[in-house]
């Protein structure tokens, strides 16, 4: 029995709205949440897609702990800024329309920063700071988010994953994006491990007393212990990995007045998560021709990948890169789902009148 | 015998003024320099201090390899952008003067950015990104340098230690002030246990064979061998600590026309060393009124300073707080420097007409 089964894109779209809809989710919105989730999957990064589309984003929606329309407010404006308020509706739609003005105002002011307050999950960070890379600008998405890492010499979870991701456009290969959480793994790789009965790495996170431990049941989100920033302990510098943590908090709770730390509330709560995002464009072209730019990008990456191997190693790649081959793949060969990612949303997608009823491809 | 003698913060400044106009420096420009490296003293940072005076710029200088007066032009420019070209001059001249442009047009316009290139070394990140702090803005300073860190899975030096900085003000506590190398360590750090005859933490650097080691004498600047970035291993995520360097060499080098990878030079290379600076100021109030943006920097530091320590931990710090207590300290008790600087200040002082005659303090 096949553990996946592959869709069409568009199809897997064409559901995400049917089922947000039911939700009281517009359509067009709904379109929007669906291009962030199923992208995800298309890139391989299938923690961040479909499979929280009842489980994370229906479920608050049923509950009513969000709200479906996404009543997202401009709360002040300039020719290269925006503050807006997503009104504790949907991450992505907020995110994604806070890009685009961010996007439109760099056009005309070569820079532009966009942050939204009282906003939620918007998903993968890549997708927002990839819309720069059609208008040949450098974009940047940060989010803040729930509690899951602890600070250095911490033990409580203070800061969320807190993600870094920038994408910056090439010529011939593949563009440059990163896009990482500051923590050393996000809580969902520890549940792999778990589930598997395995031990995870020594510095991935702490138990209850701080302690680094290498059992994943005592590492759960909202607690028992947290996750360790990225670096880990103080000899491998995890307090770097702690203050990029804090600056992402900064710049998406601080400046736009959203949650910050532990202020930042988890799906599952009936509280508003208060979510803040980041999110910034640069006009290339305002410091070099485009296309040297590009071309200067693709010689790193060229000569960053033909560089010498360390043993045991055969191969070097780019920030983005595995993502965009499976991307290539999969929109060949259909979007891959795991069964039981399928199964779910059939459950969930009858109980609120949305049959999941589209073919697999092949 | 006192390991290291304090002087007046003004005298060191004024010595380094002396000092640099023995080497064609103008005395203005000598006064920028002088106050970035006694930052650094002040604030505990000795690597990128006065050490660095007669052994590293001193020796640039006076080999020509360097131009003393800085030709720092301004080749395109907008109300928000700005890139300059620092003509191989003074990396703390330029650095000073480009962040005092973003500013300036930051306080018109919200936000900026100004790149540097064809510059050389600028000393530590945090003066430039602390500048805007008087000016209620949060200030970023980037800057690549020299290969001395390979990419993961590599086992060649690739990317610089490519250090990445960003200050945010703040209201009764000091600011948040993040300013770490992408790299696990500085090659300093490596060096410090070479001298000691001590081992290093595995996961610092790999040998020449892009083997993990903790041999200190297998990691040199220029080889053999090379620092590992943030993060390590695979496991504990060493490529999200090589995607930031990448980062930060794009920002500097690729999108100001700077060197990028190896074609940085190092400071005892004749070549130009082409290396580039990114620098960017936020204005706070752009987005929410000052007074509550400062307000919750403080709740933040706060909160996750009073948060539960770890076992066998007693403090928890926030980014910049070390620096800032030691500043405090050395402002009131004298700027120390180690025996053997001063001597080296004093020997190389002697051989340009630059005598170190001032007095310690006490």
């Amino acid at each position: 029995m096949a553990e996946f089964i592959r869709f069409k894109e568009e199809d897997l779209i064409g559901y995400t709205i049917n089922f947000m809809s039911r939700l009281g989710v517009p359509p067009e919105d709904g379109r929007i949440v669906g291009n962030v989730l199923v992208e995800a999957d298309i890139r391989g990064v299938d923690s961040h897609g479909l499979i929280r589309l009842s489980s994370y984003y229906g479920s608050r929606l049923r509950k009513k702990y969000m709200d479906p329309c996404t009543p997202l407010k401009t709360i002040k404006e300039t020719d290269n800024t925006i503050l807006m308020d997503g009104g504790n509706g949907l991450g992505q739609v907020a995110g994604y329309k806070a890009m685009e003005k961010c996007i439109e105002k760099a056009e005309k002011s070569n820079l532009a920063v966009a942050t939204v307050r009282h906003s939620n999950h918007y998903g993968i960070a890549a997708y927002y700071a990839m819309m720069a890379l059609e208008s040949d600008m450098i974009g940047i998405s940060l989010t803040n988010s729930q509690p899951l890492t602890a600070p250095a010499h911490g033990k409580k979870a203070m800061l969320g994953t807190n993600p870094i991701c920038m994408a910056a456009p090439s010529d011939r290969q593949y563009p440059y994006v990163l896009d990482m959480a500051t923590s050393v793994v996000p809580i969902g790789r520890i549940k792999v491990f778990e589930k598997k009965g395995e031990k995870i790495p020594m510095g991935w996170g702490i138990d209850d007393d701080g302690k680094i431990t290498d059992d994943p049941t005592q590492i759960r989100s909202g607690g028992p212990g947290a996750l360790m920033p990225l670096g880990g302990t103080d000899n491998m510098r995890g307090y770097k990995g702690y203050g990029l943590a804090l600056l992402v908090d900064i710049l998406c709770g601080a400046l736009s007045g959203a949650g910050t730390l532990t202020d930042v509330g988890f799906p599952h709560e009936a509280r508003v998560s208060n979510v803040g995002h980041f999110f910034m464009a640069i006009k290339i072209d305002a410091f070099r021709p485009i296309i040297d730019f590009k071309k200067q990008i693709d010689y790193m990456i060229e000569a960053l990948k033909d560089s010498p191997k360390a043993e045991g190693q055969d191969r070097i790649y780019i920030a983005g890169e595995i993502e965009f081959e499976k991307a290539a793949y999969n929109r060949k060969h259909g979007v891959p789902l795991l069964d039981k990612v399928v199964e779910e949303i059939r459950d969930n997608g009858n109980k609120i009148g949305a049959p999941f009823d589209i073919e697999p491809v092949g």
